[in-house]
């Protein structure tokens, strides 16, 4: 039977040359790959209080999404700059060349409100670090951090557990 | 009770002046607003065979996701250009300024199978007949089109009807 990875298809030199990219379309357009991910995704959680589900632009909605539906919770997107409409919080973070900015709507999350937090890839763990700061400057605490693929050369899952993060991952590939 | 209008919040001036932006992360972040909304998009397809969900980027993901989850179906992303890592068919439509264009991968939608597109709102239609034109370029039926908020002023609905497409609201607003 096909595991998780086995769904995931590598596309060479995208977004640019050198990189090998994590397609994870073609999991989640085979049912059985899509219900073992969420299915799998939520293994660790089981039996532990959550209250809200965070879902990472714009991967992470589709996850997101799902698991918040199956557990009954409400769910939160965090976004790229400027594409909330109400009040937000801001939280900017280093990429290769310049920086990014993620937001969440500041009355998204309730002071001590758990909150799980899904994105589809861990890499350099540079948007999921700035969506945990988003979530604490508010008042949550994160129950864990959840992701389909990591990408252990990168550091991503260092850099969240350095921050006393939980990191599930469902499966990991070599490079970058 | 709250219906899931309730809870939808409405920015004044939402990307720009003069607009009444319908804001659904309020529904979204609401555990039983979230429940309703999924469980209402799914109502009149009860007993109808669906081979794939379709979210159109980027609030769709979060619907479409939930949604094949509930279903344990597929879900394929359809995104605006430059997205997707694979091969993929693009379609053109107008914007208010200029066009957009949305894509999906080539081999995400085999023919015969009935898909079901969802999105959170219906405005001119323009993104969803593009999705659509997609989706029957690969030789997909479309069993339905399901949004959570119809405009009927800026005529979507409309325009799918004219092109032979079920549309599925749960709840209109007055106004673009």
């Amino acid at each position: 039977m096909k595991t998780v990875k086995d769904y995931i298809r590598t596309i060479v030199d995208f977004p640019h040359e050198g990189i090998m990219f994590r397609d994870v379309t073609t999991l989640f357009a085979d049912p059985r790959g899509f219900r073992m991910t969420i299915d799998q995704m939520l293994h660790p959680y089981a039996g532990q209080r959550i209250d809200k589900v965070v879902g990472l632009e714009a991967r992470g909605f589709i996850i997101g999404g799902a698991i918040a539906h199956q557990l009954t919770l409400g769910f939160v997107p965090i976004r790229k700059k400027g594409k909330l409409p109400g009040a937000v919080l801001s939280e900017a973070y280093q990429l290769e060349y310049g920086e990014a900015v993620m937001e969440i709507h500041d009355d998204a999350i309730q002071p001590g409100e758990r909150v799980l937090v899904v994105d589809d890839l861990l890499a350099t763990g540079g948007t999921a670090a700035a969506g945990i700061k988003l979530i604490e400057r508010l008042g949550g605490e994160i129950v864990g951090c959840a992701f389909i693929v990591d990408l252990p050369e990168l550091g991503g899952r260092a850099l969240l557990e350095d921050m006393g993060i939980d990191v599930h991952v469902l499966c990991e590939f070599e490079g970058a």
